[in-house]
């Protein structure tokens, strides 16, 4: 390798950052189903939903219309100080693969959180500040998202209640001293801190937590506290909105250059970072101004687009929050337990929901080791150590990519890197030491869960 | 904060970085003494040199004359995929702080080995695998370095082998995944592998290890096995040769946008940070173009330049590599279990030994407490949780720009961030469970390690 046309990493300057958010449901013909209030199953109102939210958010939550909005000043500064996000060119992996494809990726992992989610987290507390809130609650299982949100609480000098699923807390005490040193409280859940935990403690009093726990125990926090709200950093329709920024600044460092990706891949659990990246490129589908190929990347052990049903469900274990039209496993979907990364919700976004079930979008699920293998051949020549979240983007972008080897085309592939893996390493051990297994549940497991949806007059 | 006339991030283009690595020692009048080769006591050859080091940076290591040392394509090629890194404002901290001081540091954390490592690991595997190497070995300690050899052995396909002292091995899982995950062999020193760490293991069979003895057995590896050379992360002159890169493409960021620093401050434990960071601006004052004051940051558990003696003195406990006059507290030195960092390095490069001799760079030392009270004020506004190491200074830049404040001057401060804590985070959890203490070694303690230096005829 010498010189090239295109850079290795290629950055925005400070002026060409985006200055508003894009809201791709506004561009959307078939709008994703309303939100649905769990006790009179209605379309939620915005009053409703101020009881959970920040009405800020809950106004962005519902709004269809607007396709732009404004990221206010104090937001864009704060992206400043870890953005913008580099778009690189992956050159030594493309020689690695000898493949004719171009891969480009969009890294979100050069901030302490060490990943995408900072993006909305610094929005939530600046609405909360804006409101003149005390503080949020909010849970975190693996940990990324309580970590964003403790800096950016930190940021705003806003009280941030963390409730983290039990056997993360204790397993992961690095990411648990991270928030802290952002002055956040961090509280192994199940707690004797709320009536749902102390109830779950008092029925299974050894348990080590789940995710669906914690939520409901941050929800209780926020909604029985003066002067709190809850936040939640994936799933929801405002976290989309948030994460736009990664797709609009890869999409301007295209432009910049003349790049038009064929293929788009990013990895999705709540599906908060591919529904970002992917936002302007869909706009332009659905506008009809240009074509794409979308690919949502799912863990095999929780095959939410690829094997779910799309349907009204709950989006938390404790059936507190809205219902959700979406892609489902049903709320009570318990992801095997050996899954080493995160994107273990049994939801998906409702837009992205409704853009799968519309044909705009493909969904492919991969199995564990592979995901780590690809982790390990992308770390050994791009220098970074991907979060296993992300190296499910990875796997299907070097599968792609060698698709292209096979047939000689070259095209042009863009992914979403939404993290590193420092805090990961007990997975990565666990890989090398040969210990890691794949699991792929039953269609009877799956047909079980799905069974408990609610009904929807 | 709305617009500023400098950016947050100054980001040097593709084609801005630097070309050439800058050594110092051709500007230096008073050069720096010579190496001496141990068993001799004379000046070392570039023969004897080679033994132990690859030719090309035993060449490189000696070279007094040559200001300018092209960067070959591949290792450019290489800093492409990390690099530039950013020249940071940090508006953040200076509204934090109220100072009218101007702050801006070098951030060096954004690869996956998470430091300024990687800038002479990639340099030192390259010119192996030019000489036709099979392999290198090294020592790491806290792991930083051994993680960025990995990174860079791995890139060009070399075998490497680790020695990392065995208590670290057993506290820091997480480097040696990372090593692992970059294909390098991490053996735990003292191992079976070699003589001296038999002979260890044999006198003390329960030993955590050291660094000093992992040296030792990391270069009897080398010097013992066809076709494999000794690597090393700091101390030597090729490595503040690599280094230089930092200062080069920070005066380059602030040429750019007509940025004088008045105060240079980096951390300083072998000296490969500080000296890369300083090195071109000290060539403008040695030059006599320009002034600037520097200052070097180190532990006051390990105080090596400003409690040292100036003296020819081991470079390792093994005392097997060539001597060099140096700011030394005696090779026999320990430093205080308890401190968290790296920085403990009983020497100090001959470079910088010979300059701060010359008063032409001050020096201070700081408490481990007050270092991390810095760091946690610093990851709270500029949003990087800084390694220990690092955090030193922060630490002295922090007073500086108070200082500044009392004062009511508005003095632009450089300070090198070398890298992120991710892998210190026990560390920090001992400063948050107040569990943090401080040494200060007693002048009896310094003056019995000082009296074993070598006599040089």
């Amino acid at each position: 390798m010498s010189e090239h046309a295109i850079p290795y990493k290629i950055y925005l300057s400070e002026d060409e950052m985006p200055k508003a958010w894009y809201n791709l449901k506004a561009d959307m013909i078939n709008k994703p189903a309303p939100l649905l209030y769990p006790e009179t199953q209605q379309p939620v109102t915005l009053e409703q939903l101020s009881q959970i939210f920040c009405r800020e958010l809950a106004q962005q939550e519902l709004n269809d219309t607007d396709a732009y909005i404004p990221i206010p000043q104090e937001i864009a500064d704060f992206y400043k100080m870890y953005r913008p996000a580099p778009l690189v060119r992956a050159y030594c992996l493309e020689k690695k693969l000898q493949t004719p494809a171009k891969i480009y990726y969009k890294f979100e992992g050069n901030n302490t959180s060490g990943s995408h989610k900072l993006n909305s987290a610094i929005a939530q507390a600046y609405y909360a500040k804006q409101q003149g809130l005390k503080g949020v609650t909010t849970e975190t299982g693996a940990g990324q998202w309580g970590t964003a949100l403790s800096m950016a609480c930190s940021y705003f000098d806003l009280d941030c209640k963390v409730y983290m699923v039990k056997v993360s807390y204790e397993q992961k005490p690095f990411r648990r001293e991270v928030m802290r040193t952002y002055g956040a409280s961090v509280t192994p859940s199940p707690s004797m801190d709320t009536e749902v935990g102390r109830m779950i403690l008092a029925e299974h009093p050894g348990t080590g937590g789940s995710l669906g726990c914690a939520i409901s125990e941050a929800v209780e926090k926020a909604t029985t506290t003066e002067g709190y709200r809850y936040v939640l950093g994936s799933v929801l329709n405002q976290v989309l909105l948030h994460q736009s920024v990664i797709g609009l600044e890869t999409k301007a460092a295209m432009d910049k250059y003349g790049i038009k990706p064929d293929i788009i891949i990013g990895c999705a659990g709540g599906g908060s970072n591919l529904g970002g990246l992917i936002a302007p490129f869909m706009g332009e589908k659905l506008r009809g101004e240009q074509d794409y190929r979308f690919i949502a990347v799912e863990p095999a052990s929780c095959p939410t687009l690829t094997r779910g049903v799309y349907a009204y469900d709950y989006c938390d274990t404790g059936r507190v929050c809205p219902l959700s039209k979406m892609y489902t496993l049903g709320s009570g979907f318990m992801p095997a337990a050996n899954h080493a990364g995160g994107l273990r919700y049994h939801g998906m976004n409702s837009v992205l929901s409704q853009l799968y079930a519309d044909g705009l979008m493909e969904a492919r699920s991969v199995v564990q080791t592979e995901v780590f293998e690809a982790a390990e051949q992308f770390a050994r020549v791009e220098g970074i150590l991907p979060a296993p979240e992300s190296s499910h983007a990875i796997k299907v972008a070097i599968d792609e990519a060698m698709k292209c080897k096979e047939t000689g085309k070259e095209k042009t592939i863009l992914f979403g890197l939404t993290g590193t893996g420092y805090f990961d390493l007990y997975a990565y051990e666990k890989f090398h030491d040969g210990k890691m297994t794949d699991y792929i549940p039953s269609d009877e497991e799956i047909a079980k869960s799905v069974s408990t949806l609610p009904e929807i007059r």
